[in-house]
């Protein structure tokens, strides 16, 4: 998926591109999206004392019953999901149901857990945040299928993730105990590892966030309603994501679930807990941001009072000033009768028009004073310490 | 329904016309509308080794039976409700509880799953986007009732659908695996493809929000705000329809339900997931149309925010100009008192009053500075980048 | 219930009306409203054979046992609740607990079931629809007391229904299958018809609030905003009678209720469901109301907006320009001293202010037309078509 | 608590003073709050024969023992709950649970059922209005502590209610079943009168909405806008007691508690009922004073709206006039030059600048009854009647 | 962690710093925050005999068996989770799991408990009050983890608490009979005393809620808002910790639980009572702080609309006015036609003037009387009597 284009348009357009299957169209049949690059496959064969990682080529997958059977644990991991034919020959060897191959190839699936006879099937989706140059990073996240049977884990997703290779890295260099235990325990490590990449990018919307609102309390232009907006959107995106996964780990760890043993249940009851504080973090960013929606609102209609307040100020002290000075500009022949603005000729009109003036402004400035018009409000209402 | 008249009352009237019977009419009359035309009927009779397609009048109902015992699974085709004598005949051959029939004549009900002895009664709602060729696409949602029996599936429905239609090709197509299944399956197929004619709908709902976004981000005059509504209107009915829909699909897929098959309750179950994937882009499409009408709101006073400090500017610089200018403009007679405005005899008396308005003027703009209202917003705040 | 008197002060109070005993008062003390007609008695007695209907007086009630043991069902109809001996004498027949004989009084209970040894306790609401002369069609609910016993059916209300009247006309008519059922047939007969009733009260308010649409959309005055406000109020109303109904005919259609048969959970269950879509267009014109509300807020917001852009666009366009003409208005003596008003003499003066004039409101109208604000709305934004 | 000091202060400051022990405190320390004034303790001894009342002192607490052997059933009941040496000894007579004896001090408890070996423990709250002499009438709770065991019933409160009273002259006076039967009915009536307070207090809260609405409808100045809040604080106030209520009913009325008999579950699950009807009127309240607020809202802008269209109507129309009459006041000396306002000296000049200002306004006049800005809004527009 | 730098950054940033592993990181590896102090140990071992309490150094972790057996109870209290080794001796010493060791160093998690084979594994949050001297006082909360045994208690946390040295006194103090039960006692008490802290906090929480209610109505200027919203969110924090610890008490209460005697559930109910206080008061402290939100939105517009009539009233009085006056200062010569403005030397030109300048104001004011545009608002709102 070529990311470089418009970004702009993709953002907004994303929730509609769910299904591409034609309706009617029956299930089980294969529909590997075309543009996608050639397939990768990778065997991890691990076991206490050692690991082994083999590159295969499409035409090498009948070695993989070979390595199966010479190591305690077999990871297939398979980047590029296009290749029909090597889902067709990944499903024969590992006995998948057309359904589940369905579900592979169609990225769209909400994470959930699937039990066959032969295996579980985990539908994850693992985050990356795109670092868009102008505006909010935005939030892509990747299908990430895993098979889990007694002795093997297969993964296939459409990207190289990151979490994948810290699993296998953390094989190859004896760190931890992972070698020592079973299929389960690699996909719980694989889970927490996808799980784990929600945090950073919770606390990049967070400080998000947090810019946006100091951005509104100081009022500086811009267009912080739109990115609120687009924010709340990438949180709905997630909250989408990681609901459904808790009750995935939920599930795993409640332990009814076969080939996963009772010593990793404890495990997923660890991730199980991770995905609810990602979900504790994600509800606590959303509502912080719909507040933001609110104190947007309501700062703006508070710097429109002021404007207001300043506008009725200036011209109801005016106005009647200007009356006045319009009435003594009348062109009434004083000479033709003496009811004829006689103030014009008197001795000390002019001063008693100014005085009239004074007298009327000072009256509007009082009644304004008194009605706490006239103070500005402080200028940096940042919470300054409250009066004791 | 004649859908030609008048689209705009439909719309609006939609949520009232829902029962047509009087109130207190004995269940299990039928009632079929008197404006429906002449029912079809046709049997797909298949199994593994063919398929043969019969379009039956009334009086051929007779030879549903001679059909039913010559294949492996019978399909009955029934378009159009308003025949009550039809509906009456294949009540008997089928053996519907008067209460089943009646809901099928009365063609709004809500997604639901009744067992019967003889079969399973399941009630969809098929819908349909109609290109409204002003505005907002209408949906409009068709009843499909269908029987599911141990070796038959007959299905009622007012007018003829895409989805049938496809599942009918299917089976004369030879396509997939779908003749060497029971009538189970057949039922999942045409449910299945029901299902899958909602994402296009959604996909056009979801173009027609971000449509919205952008109108509403530049501010363009219109009537979005109505489109909004119009738009939740719409989402609203379908959430109505694909709720109950998935609580049916849940029950399905679970397995205690007689002629359904172990195997079949798989296929089920993709569904299921399949109305959880429509839910969840329905909930997503709302929630962002709800977010529209804030965004709206918040664009409208924005807007109003800076027509407001405009005319704020203007009135405030000039109304204390114009009351110098008035006040020199006043007619006392300087020569009728030393007192009565000898500044209009000053010999710079003139350029003291420009300078005065000027320094007025100046003092004013300063004070507008200060408070950041001469600055323009960005003419385009699409999302800019974030200064870092 | 007088309701000649006050419409209006009835709608309002309504909510607080509730319980009429006194604090404090023993339970299964009658305190029948004073106020109510004399009672009706009605025995309708039938069964397959036929039906025959005895209006009794107080003093007849002994004549029950007789009718009841001459025919298949007896249904006892009493109308009107205001008579203590009357309800103390139906108690001692029928054996009703003293706490159900106070409900049945007390005429403000939620819809319920309750049940004793003797019979099961239905408390219903029958909904009527009193076209208020002015304004909106007020929802008034009457409470419909049913006792259910083995072969007997005793209803208790206050007024006439006209749900009661139809089931008995099907009775006495011999329409539909009613005559060769049970008592418990009789029951779901009623409820029934009562919820019937609810549909062409739900399509009146409906049509209520797609003609408040128009009338927002349309901005014509009036008191839009209050009757939506009103409106709401009713829905609310209804949504407290309709809500725990719904539990009801779940509780009577899952069948561990006694006196109930099986055949007729199954038209429990029918019933059961009417009652899942009198709530869900409950839901859907209660949610079409609140959008109304903001609608009413956008589209008031809108006009004010425009208003505000007009007074903008005239007020800065002839401020400034009155300036200058009230500039050159000053009466600064040209003679007293060359810097005063030199421009009054020139020779092209005055086509030289009005130039200035003419340049400044040519300035200030291109600065309106960028900034959009010279441009009317649509006229009429109907949902116009979308471009394309 | 002396209630005569602050009321706007403590109806403010409500929801802080929950729990005062000081943290760490350990559990079953009685803190009697030391200004409770000296306890009252009565003794009300009855059964089917008689009832007996007896006042009695700290000192004759011994004597309760030998009252209740000779009676079918003793109700102690305490006023005043600080005298920690009168609460050690009841504590030691019925055996009663240090925790408990710690709730009772501490009079915040929410209700709630605790089941002790030698009693049930029911924490209730009774509502008393007080009659605030300005503003909305201020909702009081009292705790109710109550101990239901085989043949007694203890009650400790802080203040005599008026439930318990009605209670004990309902024993006295014989009226009712009440002394026919055991402990747990006595519980009953107690818990129903208390019930039974919560009415008239949702009827006065609701008439204050009513009156609120009146007021907001005919925008009649005040401060109807901080009544709707101090209302929505009360009844969040009594949501909060009502809610666990029913929860503790719904316990007692299903019948797996002891000490309570079978046909007092009867009488338990009416009182469920009640608060079930409790909590409905009381969620329409609340619903009605949150419509109130939007309404008031609406009202307030609606106002505003008509405000500035006078506004506008009045700017426009003189601001262009008053610049055609400062242009023609303008001092350009005419003689100085034939291009100086040559108009002041045409025959028809000042008649023409007259019909000029004329043009314009009846242009304006005419642009502004097109926008519908004429026409004043209705008067009074109370639901007024419908065009049909 | 340094609290005196930014307090304003550090409110703003909370909610991202939440799980500082770097993603991928095996589970069970121990990361101390480098920057903690270093630990200290205290070991209180009691029984109902006595109580010594121990400073332990890291070395003498090897005496904690010797303590162990010579008492009835031991409290291993850890302060300080910054020291990796010590971390690893106490897991090898209480044989505590790797995922529980981890969840004490990454100091963010809820609220939990968690059942392993040897202890109970309880995660608490201990609020304190930060009095920011500016501002709204700041919630930290500090994470406590503790460790039930048969006949031991290990809590650990980062700080010390002043719940921990208030149950120490009581220990030390003989008070109360804490030293009489086992540990499960203890942990109850510690836990209470952790609950119990929440109150002042609420308290103070609601005071700034009452103070804040006070700014707005009185609509003195200042950061209400911000100061509402910075609350909101330290409401959302305390909701996010409250809310789980409930659960966690209402299993504990439950008593399924393992190393919890059937004597302490009845103390872990009166906790779990108590966290239901807790979360009632902050929840009627959270909604009536967003009520406040909508009082604020709804005084400024309020106030808003008053100053707009102010501006209303002057302007459409003086403006036409204004008009008349600019009138009769035109300059058309009224020697040049006899057409030209007669007025000026009509004998009464000037009163007639003066006459229809005060007729229009006049009508004005009547308009606006009748308006009721005049009245001002009563001064001070606050909740005045209501006029019966």
């Amino acid at each position: 998926m070529s990311r470089s284009r418009s970004q702009h348009r993709k953002r907004k357009g994303r929730h509609h591109t769910v299904r591409l299957a034609r309706p009617g169209t029956p299930p089980g049949v294969l529909l590997p999206s075309p543009s996608a690059s050639p397939a990768q496959i990778r065997a991890v064969a691990y076991g206490p004392e050692g690991c082994e990682v083999h590159e295969l080529s499409l035409q090498d997958l009948s070695r993989l019953d070979e390595l199966h059977s010479g190591c305690a644990v077999l990871w297939v991991e398979v980047i590029g999901t296009g290749d029909a034919e090597l889902l067709g020959q990944l499903g024969a060897i590992f006995e998948i149901h057309p359904l589940a191959l369905e579900d592979v190839t169609n990225a769209h699936q909400r994470p959930k857990l699937e039990e066959f006879e032969e295996h579980q099937f985990l539908v994850l989706r693992s985050p990356t945040l795109i670092p868009h140059d102008a505006g909010i990073p935005e939030v892509s996240c990747q299908q990430v299928n895993l098979f889990l049977g007694s002795d093997y884990v297969l993964t296939i997703q459409q990207e190289p993730s990151e979490a994948a290779r810290l699993i296998r890295e953390r094989l190859q260099a004896k760190k931890g105990r992972i070698r020592g235990f079973g299929a389960d325990y690699l996909a719980y490590a694989l889970v927490d590892a996808t799980i784990d990449f929600f945090f950073p990018i919770l606390e990049t919307l967070g400080d998000e966030v947090d810019w946006l609102e100091e951005e509104i309390v100081e009022g500086r232009r811009g267009d912080a309603l739109q990115r609120i907006y687009a924010l709340k959107r990438e949180l709905l995106e997630l909250r989408r994501i990681v609901f459904p996964l808790r009750d995935v780990l939920a599930h795993l760890s409640r332990g009814e679930v076969e080939f996963v043993s009772q010593g990793s249940q404890l495990y997923f009851r660890d991730c199980y807990d991770h995905s609810f504080q990602v979900m504790d973090v994600l509800e606590s960013v959303r509502e912080t941001a719909s507040n933001l929606m609110d104190l947007h609102q309501n700062a703006a209609s508070q710097r429109m009072n002021e404007v207001m307040k300043v506008l009725t100020v200036i011209a109801t002290l005016f106005i009647p000033l200007s009356f006045v000075a319009g009435l003594y500009g009348m062109n009434f022949n004083p000479e033709a009768s003496p009811w004829n603005m006689p103030e014009l000729r008197w001795r000390f009109g002019y001063p008693m028009a100014l005085g009239l003036m004074a007298a009327m402004a000072l009256g509007m400035l009082a009644y304004f004073w008194r009605k706490g018009w006239l103070l500005d409000a402080p200028p940096t209402p940042r919470l300054g310490p409250r009066p004791l």
